[in-house]
């Protein structure tokens, strides 16, 4: 447990500080978290249940298939692993069993009701029909939230493998390129530049940047086009998630207006990161800047808290009230987008600490939107 | 609709034949199939819901973030969306509208228990208190098991490129190299050879190649490494799944007995997969063909349908009792493992016709264990 990644002494204490007698880890996020081993097929195979119970307190249990066992013995710091036979024992069975024997079949329990699928829930509730169920994400999410050193060193590792990848791949973008040659480039460089797999490659030219998040496509670039991308990829497991703008051919005054402006409201917002800062106070900052600045403003968030899932508390949006703290880190993304025309974007990766903002995507400088000279 | 991927018509007509007044899409595979559209934010963003309601007779109801939009309007033949703001509006609550809509307020409703998260089922069961509801997934699995001929195609496709890149991944492999190398090498190649993303890449070595599913390691090879990979792309949100085995020096007397019966037992397997055969009655001779050549067989299941996931029906398992039927693709996996040691692995990908089967993962023969000369 000390060598984990995470804060599980943070998520410990958590756990016994709430009113559940235990929680179930269910989703791929929670799982990689408090186990600190990641189950592939958890993902891959989504029927292929893997569950953590804890109490914040005893051994934690790890319900696992068969055929994962090994691994995880060999991963994961958990030592108590039970295992089911695929189609033959349900893993649900399991964690009624295993919540029964750690007391808790009258008991409270929090369980990710936002994962766990409305038919494993319904067999949970009858084979422990008078235990009371709750969602247990705050309790993660609360922990996941507060990232320990390591934890920001990979990310900002993460985010600079991937803002390299990006300045290659448009510094590469010729006239009669498609949108899939980008996209090839882009997730080689992406892999090659540390992480494991790539998340999300959307990279688009001219018409396309219009959308926020479409596939490549056989559209083939054009001078003066607008490339635009919003990546990420996976490294341990944490991902990154870039937004980053530029040009085939030189800009004209139009790209550099929308680019100032969008640029000063970037640095607004991300000045604001700060403890005692909350994401609702951002994203009402940026919805006044963006007034000011005559810039459509149509978004439910305009950055979020980043780590095992792309989009992650704090969100900056209204509708999460959390305020900042040191050690939290959050992506700011500044945009505008016409559909069917074009689209301009820029995300970055900012710590919180008590000195101000640090800003951790600093390897491919986006003051001016990016030149490609054909 | 005409132009979908997939079998749309015989949908509609199971949708129409089925108890339900309507079904609902709700995950990444079944919104792909029936809007013929992929909502890669589903997956990336998870609480993002992406739902279609269709009643197999008149226009199915897309409900989608607002952020979609755009997107799905230009993509999918479905041209009634209705788009709710994440955080602000529920997709629950628009889903319940639309059930009302369309008349099934108190009816009967399948929806897809299986991955619908316990939350959102709790909040519809609240708002539709008169329906009633049961798992669509057997629907929408019984039309995505009879691939269309473009569908055929581009699975083939998608395993011969996957192939390629590992033939070409091993033929690389020197002494010294890390997993990670082959991996990065590997998944460009997936990529370079017609995938749009990488799915898994577990490709390892040495004592590595006893785990089922280890992510590439650090570990460095050496002469007389066996090495063993299972690797998957996308192709059109489609998913490649190959098996392959090889040795880095010249094959021992130990590694031809093993692979000539494991290679004895995957043709005999591969050769019953044929119209009016059940995967229980293939995994049934499996077990007995394992004893009959003395190797270990702990596995829930030896191949599986493959599409729009990795497994799906028909399963060759005791468990499912599918009879194979012309138009299906399943793969055939046939291996060996002794954790901490050794491991190998084939697995191809085999179309079911009247004339019997056919192998569509042709690329890389596999009939001998590829050496690789260092």
């Amino acid at each position: 447990m000390e060598d984990a990644l995470g804060n599980l002494a943070e998520l410990a204490r958590l756990v016994r500080a709430s009113d559940f007698d235990l929680v179930v880890a269910v989703s791929p996020e929670n799982v990689r978290y408090l186990g600190d081993v990641f189950i592939s097929t958890q993902v891959d195979i989504r029927d292929r249940l893997a569950l953590i119970v804890w109490d914040g307190e005893r051994d934690p249990v790890f319900i696992l298939c068969q055929v994962e066992e090994g691994f995880a013995r060999q991963e994961s710091w958990i030592s108590d692993i039970r295992t089911y036979k695929e189609f033959v024992t349900s893993p649900i069975d399991l964690l009624a069993g295993v919540i029964g024997e750690l007391g808790a079949g009258g008991g409270h329990v929090g369980i990710e009701l936002d994962y766990l699928p409305a038919s494993g829930f319904a067999r949970l509730e009858r084979l422990l029909p008078n235990a009371r169920f709750a969602a247990a994400e705050p309790v993660f999410s609360r922990a996941r939230m507060l990232k320990t050193p390591r934890e920001r060193d990979l990310l900002a590792d993460a985010f600079r493998g991937t803002e390299r990848a990006l300045l290659e791949t448009f510094q590469a973008a010729r006239p009669g390129d498609t949108e899939r040659d980008m996209c090839f480039r882009l997730s080689d460089l992406i892999l090659r530049y540390g992480a494991e797999s790539v998340a999300f490659s959307h990279i688009n030219a001219g018409p396309n940047t219009g959308f926020p998040h479409m596939d490549p496509s056989d559209y083939r670039l054009r001078a003066g086009d607008i490339l635009k991308a919003d990546a990420g990829g996976r490294y341990r497991r944490y991902f990154s998630n870039v937004g980053r703008t530029a040009k085939l051919g030189p800009l004209d005054d139009e790209d550099r207006s929308w680019w100032s402006r969008l640029r000063e409201i970037h640095h607004s917002l991300v000045d604001m990161v700060r403890p005692g800062v909350s994401g609702r106070e951002i994203f009402e900052r940026a919805s006044v800047l963006h007034r000011e600045h005559d810039i459509p403003f149509p978004y439910a968030h305009n950055g979020h808290g980043i780590g095992l899932i792309v989009h992650e508390s704090p969100l900056i949006s209204p509708h999460d009230p959390t305020v900042l703290e040191a050690g939290m880190m959050v992506t700011v993304e500044t945009r505008v987008r016409w559909v069917g025309k074009c689209g301009y974007h820029m995300e970055d990766l900012i710590e919180v600490t008590e000195a101000g903002p640090v800003v951790r995507s600093d390897c491919f400088d986006n003051e001016k939107i990016l030149v490609v000279d054909d």
